[in-house]
């Protein structure tokens, strides 16, 4: 029987994306779709890429819609998570792709997103140590930040080996769908298309105290980073290029062997062999993660670059990997590691 | 028990994208790969996106390497597949998707390729009226063009209806994927992001033939074609303008009955809501090829215009879907209209 | 002593096109600077790359601001320019790059804006017949719109020599800008990147009558065009693929003659070596145009193909090129030729 | 009377943004043009938009076309200039675009290039303390790299007043331009729309030995750098995010303090206001440099982030405006810091 899943949420692009992957999920049936601004539109309008979708039309987000469904999936702003979810009761499987429920830290809740905290709910990314234990049967998730995905995986073998120094130093150029689909001036084509910009700069980004909470779990102890997001022109994809000072006495070798050691189960996290660096063009579509690890020797720093989609593995297929563990399903089910290159 | 697959070719970017449909085709196990140049080389370093096959190393183009397979896809230059189609057998199931079987015209050929006619295969564009029939149970199978495929499917329900004068002029954006992956100078990145350019102008490209005998063959005698091609800042994608001269009498209402008609029972072709004009980003990865129509009142011009993905529909998914048919499966296996967008 | 110029509408891509152009003309000293809903901000904030007018401030677009210069640009949304030119005097020079003044009749205007006919100012396209003489001296100068400078320039030679029938039929692919810096949905860069789509088709585009109006007075009677635009994933450039039925006798001979005829004495269009196409690269930031021309000997239809860069020539080139000429100075004082490529 | 310059390697990138500029130098006359492959060429084949030079025809690269001009400007592959500039006499400006005579180490450049080291010559980067004096009436100017043009230009305030620790972090995204124009497989369109990825990881850039030279210089003693280069989806730029851990008691307000004293009296190298980063489209086709900079409280370090395009001050801008140096003209002498956006 098939799980019946809602999307509140459905007409931006992590609403799309988790449709487009809903849609291949051999296990769900689409239920209730909703969208606040574009209630009452069909999603033909707005997302013209998803064909069987078509005629569908979106509805209010309210408990009323998204009521009578296995799963709901929250694709909403910050802050609006919470007061949906309370409404759904325990038994209905929530996935939260917005922030609310990711950091444990009140504090740091406040500080970055400058309202009350809501709490913290199993974090969506398996692929770190003791993730999956807390996702299998859960019935609520936290989906990650799309940057905290892709950082993290390329940086936790070298803190859960003990290989790297707690300052880690962090540049991503991010595709401009993370940007999201509300018009805004600078994310017009005629200003992204050849051109390179950064943002957030100095410590402001929001998913900076995410990735310093995943990097310290593993790490055992405090873990300061320092993110530089930068706007890349293309829609879609994450390069992560990931350094933290080596520890004394770490080799090339060392490094090599706790990245293979780390990954060497792992359905979507992909060591490229000795050589290969990562593109994001080879994930487009896809929810792999695919990472390559050298060693500078003249400055001792560990270099890990990580490529992935923002809006698959960054959240969407994120999210429905999440889901399958929470649901008891094959945690690879629905999802591919192909990507639609060039 | 799988239909066992060889792709010849595979290193290409049609090749890729055969490679990719496959990898999700149900029926499909995947066989023998080959590449010329270069063979002995792991697929993961040429198609990093395919992680499932990165593996995998390519072999000699030989007959003996394509042996034993049900089914041979041949991804070669044009002028190489008959030589090695000839060697495989009349069992084999061979799809060409060079342009080698698909004129009729021995003339054409000559004209437009410079060398010796090879033949006739049935023409892998199911959508055209009889082309299905020709396609079931078929052992030899050309696929179309890219551009003949996007062009036919914008026009031929306005010659199917007699609504059209028999001169059309068609101008079409390709991305860059359709002129392939060998290195040359006027595709390099610094060259065509940011720039417009047309080629083969003033009836000169291979594809204009094939448009004229696909839609010669509709409309019961011969159609002109006057085709532009333009190279586009984009990897993938097809637009392609269509238009010809409204015979007398015919109406907004006629055109847009005469194409709903045409696609009414089309798993692949949709006829997009009155108003909605196709984009190549809803069919990236796709194989679905939107259309729309209208009449321009005072030009008294028909303008059909389709979007599809070049190395889907285009060449790979189109490769697919005829050989579903050859095959005896349902058309649409293995195959979608979900596009990967934005 | 310098001529003095204001711009009104500094803060959107034609007017901050203006500016880079008259930062460079030697004649011109830049006086006020207004913007609407900008009105108070630095300029450096609204074009960053103007970097000598960075601490410029906008101001509100009143007649006081804009008293008291030789020439005003008027960069204004469509049916904002007769109220403000009214206001400056029959002695400024006044300069509208928007579309109020472009048309000669009165009903197109009503029929494709939807709004009263504000009159008709010479237009600003020299190379056009008769075109210079009307420019000369003037105090009024209406900026042709960017499809219907490169169309005009592409197809002219044609009409000029009788060499064409009268049935034009036009695609052309324009680089986002065109659409303007007001952030809408369909522009953003995750929307168009990878993607082309087209717009106004079947006559609706306010460009055609322009098209019409310049080509019919060349031939000396009325041009049917049926025009369709596309957006192409790039911030600027138009590629105009321009074709009309060669009249009987007409030879790649007689074409080419037209055209080198045509040119011979332009400064800014220059028709390229026989086999050599145009691309918007090449002309990007400059006021050139690259034409070329062939006749498709079976199709017997001449395929002119111009391109230009929108802002440039297509907007505040050409309005510069002709406020040269209204000012008595030599009409390619402060414009270039040399595009910025790759 | 004008100065008569000569251009080794017209064909490339770097030698067509060279002739760009000296098109639009008041002093300059524009003598021999050379070019190895591509002698015999026309230059309006390969460089269409220098349309005011489209019929200059391309040289042998020997001394003998090269003598008799005052400046010459070598834009060859590295390790070729200094058999070309011995032969040219020391009477002769030699501006040399490629690396051979810009590392002082000669174990440095054996590392990094494998071939004997050629010599140093004056290091054409005036920003930097001491280079002006070393540059003023030089025959011989070795132009820096373009990644550590836009490196040097970031960080070097903060090594001049000592506010940061000898440890930087360099990651930087370049235009494919920066990788020439001979075509790779990697560098297609097809394969870098849409992508971004690294190379060159670890260490290995040729660039990185040239950066600890310059903040070495500035800073007294050895500087580390981690530097990694990626390949960004666009044709021009470099955005280079620098940081280095700020030294104890380092404040936002003496960082800031720093960086306008460094830049108050460049006429290339702005510090944007605080709030406002850079973006390489803003600097598009301009020798100007946009630069911010920001102090991460929690990670103590300083974040220095330049926008330069690198065909422009990241290499023949840089050339001619040490060339002016050398010639005794005014360093700003046909160059802009007007950049061409959208």
């Amino acid at each position: 029987m098939a799980v019946r899943a809602a999307v509140a949420g459905a007409s931006g692009y992590a609403g799309g994306e988790l449709l487009r992957l809903l849609l291949a999920h051999p296990e769900i049936e689409i239920g209730a779709l909703t969208g606040n601004s574009n209630a009452g539109q069909r999603l033909g309008a707005l997302q013209p890429h998803l064909l069987p979708l078509a005629d569908r039309v979106l509805q209010e987000t309210t408990a009323e819609v998204l009521a009578g469904h296995d799963v709901v999936f929250l694709a909403l702003p910050h802050g609006q998570s919470a007061a949906v979810a309370e409404q759904l009761g325990p038994d209905v499987l929530v996935v939260d792709m917005g922030a609310d429920f990711r950091l444990k830290d009140a504090a740091d809740w406040e500080k970055f997103y400058g309202s009350a905290h809501a709490g913290t709910w199993p974090y969506g990314l398996p692929e770190l140590p003791g993730a999956r234990a807390a996702l299998e049967g859960s019935k609520r998730i936290a989906v990650p930040g799309c940057y905290p995905t892709a950082v993290s995986l390329a940086l936790f073998p070298a803190y859960a080996a003990d290989l790297a120094e707690h300052e880690a130093v962090i540049v991503a150029a991010s595709g401009t769908s993370g940007a999201g689909k509300a018009p805004k001036p600078h994310l017009l084509g005629s200003e992204v298309m050849g051109s390179m910009s950064p943002y957030g700069v100095g410590g402001g980004h929001r998913h900076t105290p995410e990735m310093m909470q995943n990097l310290g779990a593993v790490a055992g102890e405090p873990v300061t980073v320092s993110f530089t997001p930068t706007l890349a022109p293309m829609p879609r994809g994450i390069l992560a290029t990931c350094t933290a000072k080596a520890k004394p006495g770490v080799t090339a070798e060392s490094v090599r062997a706790a990245y293979e050691k780390a990954f060497a189960d792992e359905p979507f996290v992909h060591l490229l062999p000795e050589g290969q660096w990562p593109a994001t063009a080879s994930v487009q579509g896809s929810n792999a993660v695919h990472v390559q690890v050298a060693l500078d020797e003249a400055a001792h720093r560990i270099i890990a670059i990580s490529a992935i989609d923002n809006l698959t593995k960054g959240t969407a297929g994120g999210a429905v990997q999440s889901m399958n563990l929470a649901l008891g399903l094959d945690e690879t089910t629905g999802l591919s590691t192909i990507g639609v290159a060039p």
